[in-house]
């Protein structure tokens, strides 16, 4: 049994706070049981060269933990350090991101995502993911570009195998325990926008990933009702 | 007058949350107005090299704001472009603190403090002072360091020189106007520790300087109040 | 009909030249069609820090293109514009060899991976790791680490979806119009060790996957074959 | 009794060479002391971005310090290394000499700063400013910028507390035994540009502050007799 | 004797591969004995802002090792590490490509030289100009560039002395033990380009000079005799 | 006629400086002409890691020019951009001095050589190697290393080729319109150290070389006679 008594299909306790800074056009704050992230999003009317007088938004996304977020301090990442994991997360918002809009629709504008971690209890990157969603929902919206603009909803969680057993939304305890861990993100279809499946202990079967992709749907299901109702909140 | 009838006396309305953060042995949020702060405190058991069998500690500061804090976004600091601002307002913050503390009852442990300034709205690097001392007071109880080790209460504020007018605690609004602008890190007894004056528009006058001082720790002993409720309310 | 008449299942013309350089232990270029890597492996007799003391190896991996590999000349990566890409891709690179071996049987040594690109035609990060298990193979055999320190074969490919198509081992052109795109390691047994599929245009569906995981096995055991080959031929 | 017989109101002996170096239209070398630093300004045809077609000049400063030029021999600074003092410092400058100047005054043209310690012996930062208004001047006058961009005359001095004597004009040696030290930067009115005060070892009254004022204004007002002169002196 | 039984102003087998990459208008592999390089040209429609509007061409080289190029790993330079070694060795390639070639018939086109060492064994920068000169030829002729905007023949060979003895083209071996060693750039005159000679380990005498102009003469000539033949092989 | 009717064969006026700095054990001014060079050796208790126990010392040499010594104002090397040029002229310097010193003789300390420009006018490499073997006889000095650690006196100078004239010690002007340049280091036996030649607008044959070697030697004999009287003046 998980800590709390959680099934092993049960998300964490999730809460969606929208409009959480002042400045931005879209922001909230979501939390998955101990997990914190700030989501933002700023646009501007500029886009990089290759875009100028194509009449075509662009979209990118940074990822980054604060420092005090993890149990043993992260270091800063200036310089040439950046490590590779903050990269390699920012990458996955972005493109997934880029999934959920037609940015045809956005002019001449770029779309900034910052997802920065405020604490880390595992499943930060799929929370960024579900977090920005609501974020740049809300950002468009400010600047009255329609509702078209987004093609679909969506949204992400993480899956493991601890132990031989399936289990959703992995804490930090959970996830450096386990064989192989999943990130997916899906639409509002239950089509798969992204699917990263490590087998960082063991290998797995296809059967074993057919469990991971229907626990990953109810999860991210769930989480689609929450990001629903932070929109509406507003 | 000054927006929402503030006397040019009077601080903004001021919050200090402690224990906001789960895996910090010491932090806080502080709020100064729509500045908003996370002071965190860490402690590990290993001093730089020039310290070592000195018997001694030693105590460093970071500051960086998120990148959606400000109206405009800030690009986060990567690399060689890491924005002089930020540099010299951590070494400020960690000769400050330092001052609060007497590292030889420390022995041989690095006291990391990270300020990460969430949304900015005037006056983050003395929020951030004032908030490190409560984080720095809450990281040594729980290390179980004696309370002489903190050797005097410290607290800081801004005040300003606005059109002719002094004017304590600015908002960015009010800073972007000034003639002159102060940042002051005084004791509980009413000394100085560390004062800084620009004229960035326009010089000013000794008289006005004793003005500046004046305003300055009437503020800094409110907020001082604040950091013994946070302390207490543990 | 692809070209070159191949069909939708079949894996490009694939060659494994083993000892390919002088003055490393293992190395291979391995040619998948036009894509050439060059991937070698050295042996260092010390671990990082934290391994030390152990009795544990280390295994890390390096991925790079020749500026002349690609048709649009790539930058060289000095400084701090490494790219996310290639950080990226050596990630992947050695978290799927630490899976091929039991790195305590290696003792205090790092094993470095370096594959670099000579020239790319798609699927340079499969190649580079279906050629990476034979240049390391041949150098543990080199520094007379017992065979059993290989736990298991690994091979890699890629797979896509173009235009509702399913096809195996795409070269760029087609790689470049590709609704969705798949890389794959797996073990001799058809387990799975690396599953990464992104819907770059279009979100796929789980029956869609399934025909994805059956075409990446049938093209990783061929080249498996080959590896086999390879490492005969010594 | 200080070294030399310097009385604690007394400044080192001084001297401005104007017109040091042949190539820039304004320079000079000043000593205090055995402090000695190289003042060069430049000027160019040119503003960043943010100041295109404002008819409005620029003005910018860096600092730094020959290797050879402290007693412990200083690393370069290349890289992220960039020490967080000298942008401190060249910061300080700028804000300082931009005081003394109407960039409206300048059309849109860059003016450089450079000031290189060539050897250190305390007070380099208060020396650089001081001998940048010279350099300044008689760069305007080499491009004919009319007499009244300069608005004021601003020199600056270093004074510190000295087991609890007030001394102006601190060496290495004094300044490392400081409980507090001071930097000042006046007008020829005596009015302040800039005040920095930092209780290092101890914090400080606003009495001390007082004195300190009127001992760097006397120190102040005798190197803006020297400057005088050197301006004279072309 | 040299291994191999090699006189003293011999080279070693060489070999020049015209054509080794699809992508790039003009490439070879250059092999001389064990050393391998990858020579390869790409043309861009453009040129570095100072030149714009010149009608003039540019032509710039880099230069670098894939890590297990040599008997100990090298380490990717990225980053600020970048080895002075390469720097150094670009520029060289660079200066001596530009006076084979006259970019006043090249139009506002940038050259650019990639040399990537594949295996060292010694003489990697000569054989890099050496290979550079055929894959510049058949990238020009590639651009329908007129044959003459190359107005010379160059080539390039390395020379040492050993033991008093001076001997051509040497290898690593003899290279490591070597008193003096030079580089040296001719044209098909028997001109010199560049000339570097260094006494490493002992002083040379004008003499020794006069000999080791001699053996490079003879080493380039035979070279020269390959280069065409690769020319001629298209 | 060259400007202020300089013979081809002679050297610009030339002053050596001993103990230019109060902090270093040895250092010089150097000027020739317009040239100005502060040369600094900085002598200290350790060596790098790959000489620990091997009893014998390090030498290692910087150089850099100040922003305000060129006609145009040069960038200060920050971060990546360090110039290729810099690098490569302080490899020379410190294979040069290297060449004049016995390292087993120096116990296990590293000798640090700084060459500062302080002012350009051509020549500024050959100047700080002459410059730069006062400074190291006079650090050696300080230190008490014994005589017989410097092996042999060293001494530097450039030549041209201009316009079909062999010219010795060209300032900035004649070097900008030579057609070859020569930067030559010999000993006080007229062997040569170092020689570079570089046909940067036209090959050169082996008798103008002839020519630059004993105009070269001539100007090297001379500034040694220099290098000693600086000694003496002790």
């Amino acid at each position: 049994m998980r800590a709390q008594n959680r099934a092993n299909n049960q998300i964490r306790e999730a809460v969606i706070i929208p409009h959480y800074l002042d400045h931005m056009p879209g922001s909230v704050l979501i939390q998955l049981g101990k997990t914190k992230v700030i989501c933002a999003v700023n646009i501007e009317d500029k886009v990089p060269p290759f875009l100028r007088n194509s009449n075509q938004g662009w979209l990118t996304a940074e990822y980054a933990m604060l420092p005090s977020s993890t149990p043993v301090r992260t270091q800063r990442e200036y310089g040439v350090s950046r490590q590779g994991r903050s990269i390699e997360i920012q990458r996955l918002i972005g493109r997934s991101l880029r999934n959920a809009i037609d940015l045809s629709q956005c002019k001449e504008r770029t779309i900034q995502i910052d997802c920065d971690v405020i604490q880390a209890d595992g499943g930060t990157r799929t929370a960024s993911i579900t977090g920005a969603f609501v974020a740049l929902s809300l950002a468009l919206k400010a600047f009255q570009i329609p509702d078209s603009a987004i093609i679909r909803q969506i949204g992400s969680i993480s899956v493991g195998i601890v132990k031989g057993e399936i289990m959703l939304d992995l804490d930090y305890n959970e996830d450096s325990g386990a064989d192989a861990d999943f990130n997916l993100v899906m639409d509002n279809n239950g089509e798969i926008i992204e699917l990263q499946g490590t087998g960082e202990k063991k290998p797995f079967s296809s059967n074993e990933l057919e469990t991971v992709l229907s626990y990953g749907k109810k999860g991210i299901f769930e989480l689609m009702e929450l990001q629903k109702k932070a929109l509406l909140a507003i």
